[in-house]
């Protein structure tokens, strides 16, 4: 099995430098709710979308006409047309259209993540399609989760921690870094029932304050969608 | 409990800053073996401590007379008289001598710390004696995992893990982020048997390469010492 390649986690994005040595393809995971959102957009038939990790770039192509989403700690920001809630794209609402998107921590990741060879887009929606697509590539995966503000989070350790077995499972990767061991360790133990495993994370108190259990459980249903966003140049399709 | 002050867990040195805000004192955590080792050395007599970040230093202080403990990579270093090895101190080798001591990982998280209120040595082997100490302080407690190589680490997060499952008995703490949340689950599912559960630790796999497995179950055992190292000024006593 000398020739496995190499499945990783990187908790948050201020630790990237330290485990994108050997990444081809870097999976971007903000469970709650922006790469969640960004499957549920491309299920609903957005046609790009356009990553921004600032509030100043939102503004300026707002200024130019798009539709931008634009969500910081939990609400969209005043003057923007949607936040970070996948229920945003529901029933086809912007088809065929492209859509700048800033979120507090999932943008500022793919922020981070810019410069590897391939971007791609992680939730529990997409977990089995993007898993059979990443086993496929026959690449190196670095699985980056976006935290909270800089900080690690559960829930995208838990979905990365998804990954991870589905990967390992195939036979075709293997699984070195302590991160790794641990995201898969979490989901398996809290794979029967997120909801109640997560009662602690304090991402979802957060999100719970503002009355958002319908997203929530929407973010952790895995296997609704089948999309694989990929980063090209500047934007995601 | 509006009183109650908070615990939390640091993954890493690369980390600290993040964590550090409101910090009273910082529990570094090196299980594997820095910490371990140095309260193993204040159970044998070892008098003082002068942890160092780099072997630079270390050199500066073998000149000048020191005993001098200095690890890279988990061995000893060519020119120094001990490594991190907690067997090193027993049978009170070294009773009422000052040591220096510089290690990959452990040392550098003690220095990533060093402006701290206070500043104490944490391990399994002084755990429900430290434990015990930081209830009594009242203070705000930062759990600092000195990692491998600033990645996060299995067995430094277990041990916090227990730390904070500790602190939060007693009544006293509330632990708010998810780092420390996922510390304490990991602990608590391996608990009954960490040397099993740390099978898939890469650190544990590095040290069972160097025929080290005598000192890491010493490493894993709880409660062997009561000691409280507590750094002043440059060292520990």
């Amino acid at each position: 099995m000398k020739n496995r390649k190499k499945v990783e986690v990187c908790f948050t994005p201020n630790l990237y430098d330290l485990h994108a040595e050997d990444a081809e393809i870097v999976v971007v995971i903000d469970v709650l709710r922006a790469t969640t959102a960004m499957c549920a957009a491309f299920d609903n038939g957005v046609a790009k979308m356009i990553p921004v990790a600032t509030l100043e770039e939102a503004f300026e192509y707002k200024k130019k006409g798009f539709i931008v989403a634009a969500e910081r700690g939990g609400e969209i920001v005043e003057g923007f047309d949607i936040g970070n809630s996948p229920a945003s794209y529901m029933g086809n609402k912007f088809e065929g259209d492209t859509i700048v998107i800033t979120t507090t921590n999932g943008t500022k990741a793919i922020h981070t993540a810019r410069n590897a060879a391939t971007v791609v887009i992680g939730s529990f929606t997409n977990l089995d399609a993007l898993s059979e697509w990443l086993i496929e590539q026959n690449k190196n995966v670095l699985l980056l989760g976006s935290g909270w503000k800089s900080k690690f989070c559960l829930e995208d350790t838990m979905c990365a921690g998804a990954f991870v077995e589905n990967l390992q499972k195939s036979g075709k990767f293997r699984c070195e870094d302590d991160s790794s061991v641990a995201a898969k360790f979490m989901y398996i133990q809290a794979k029967d029932n997120y909801l109640s495993y997560l009662k602690a994370s304090s991402h979802r108190v957060r999100l719970a304050a503002l009355d958002l259990n319908e997203d929530i459980k929407y973010c952790l249903t895995p296997n609704t969608s089948s999309v694989i966003p990929i980063l090209k140049g500047q934007l995601f399709s």
